[in-house]
């Protein structure tokens, strides 16, 4: 059985989804032990967005193959029954044996949200990142037109692959919400960090401290030195998978 | 200088409001060791509601009287810089001599978030307490209304204490919220973990183990082993004081 995951997590304790060997806190290697646990097979778990250390994530998307007589209603309620509070399977179904969480899926949406003003919010303090200077949302809607389209977005990642850098962004949304910034990005995929990149060269531009044409100019020139600041995880959030 | 304070704080790692000698983490330790470091002399601070062990707060007010220099808005950042995330100062004012946090308070409203459903909010999770049985939201209004006016509610604390256990609630609401039942309490003052009884005693009606008879009598009987059970502190928030 070939079965599809939608998934919440608060990041925070984490060292993100992907497992990096058998001592590290990820998301995955808890959902492969529970797994194994329960069907008494190694089991490989695939997620649509390998979230870093310290992202949330709202509508993740996973899969996994496993023989088991359960139902999917019994295994969410299996995995939600023994993994620790901050991580929580919202519905879980059997799908065709071709369908790949990560491979297939289409559009990806982040949410970034910047806390802005004197206030601290105590209660959502892990899922915002908060900053003194308040940068102007006209400023960075501006910019966010340039980057929007398919473009190489080299110079907004930390990776060092030499797999394709090309990305289509399909939209940047940037609002105000009472003491809060928040930028939502949806693209067909994201490179490592890039997403956090782009929050810290938005900021860059709506705080004074880098002109328009500068975020231009990153999509030809393609180096990371050039490009804003990395965001701090804690602010980032996979909203959703869409695979149309 | 007399300066009222309104606060909220994250109540998970604190042992409540009230300071119990100096090794505990309480809210009001917290505050009065800071107050000391800025103006260099023993505080007192006056809570309005003193919030229990791993109670919320989003709108507690505070005063204390002090010698300093520094403005409101000063002591706000002072306070807000040192201390931590999960405790922080909306607003600071001077008010004059008399004015007394605790003993001038008219009206207090209290907050209790209740999950129902099969999901697990894994954001909110500090913020509510989740229960398998689903209680009936109409059963519950009818017995809130019994619960409505001036009452001798000593079924409704566990203190020993000889002063009044007379209080005036004002209003109950309670309503459905997606996966959630909130109960809103507004009184004039409220006994030890007179909400918390309350709640608990209002989900018995709600879930068929408690007739409304049974709630009408409580308030005539007077005895704690007649109510309900004390719904856990996480779901509870002290949301405001008034003063008229």
């Amino acid at each position: 059985m070939n079965i599809k995951l939608v998934m919440q997590y608060d990041g925070t304790r984490y060292r993100g989804w992907q497992k990096q060997g058998n001592t590290e806190n990820t998301i995955q290697g808890r959902l492969e032990q529970l797994l194994e646990k329960m069907t008494g097979e190694p089991a490989e778990v695939f997620g649509a967005g390998r979230t870093d250390a310290g992202v949330h994530a709202r509508g993740q998307v996973a899969n996994f193959k496993a023989a088991t007589n359960r139902t999917p209603e019994e295994i969410k309620a299996y995995i939600n029954q023994y993994l620790p509070e901050d991580i929580s399977v919202i519905s879980a179904e059997a799908v065709e044996e071709r369908f790949h969480s990560r491979l297939l899926a289409k559009r990806k949406t982040y949410l970034y949200r910047l806390g802005v003003g004197c206030g601290k919010n105590v209660f959502e303090r892990n899922y915002i990142w908060h900053t003194e200077a308040e940068p102007d949302v006209a400023r960075m809607q501006e910019a966010a037109r340039l980057l929007i389209g398919t473009h190489d977005f080299s110079a907004f990642t930390t990776t060092k692959s030499k797999k394709s850098t090309v990305r289509t962004l399909f939209s940047i949304q940037i609002v105000r919400v009472e003491d809060e910034i928040r930028f939502s990005f949806c693209g067909n995929g994201f490179l490592y960090h890039m997403v956090r990149i782009l929050v810290g060269t938005l900021i860059e531009v709506g705080t004074g401290k880098r002109t328009l044409e500068s975020v231009g100019e990153l999509l030809h020139e393609e180096k990371r030195q050039l490009a804003g600041f990395t965001a701090p995880a804690k602010g980032l959030c996979l909203m959703g998978i869409e695979y149309l």
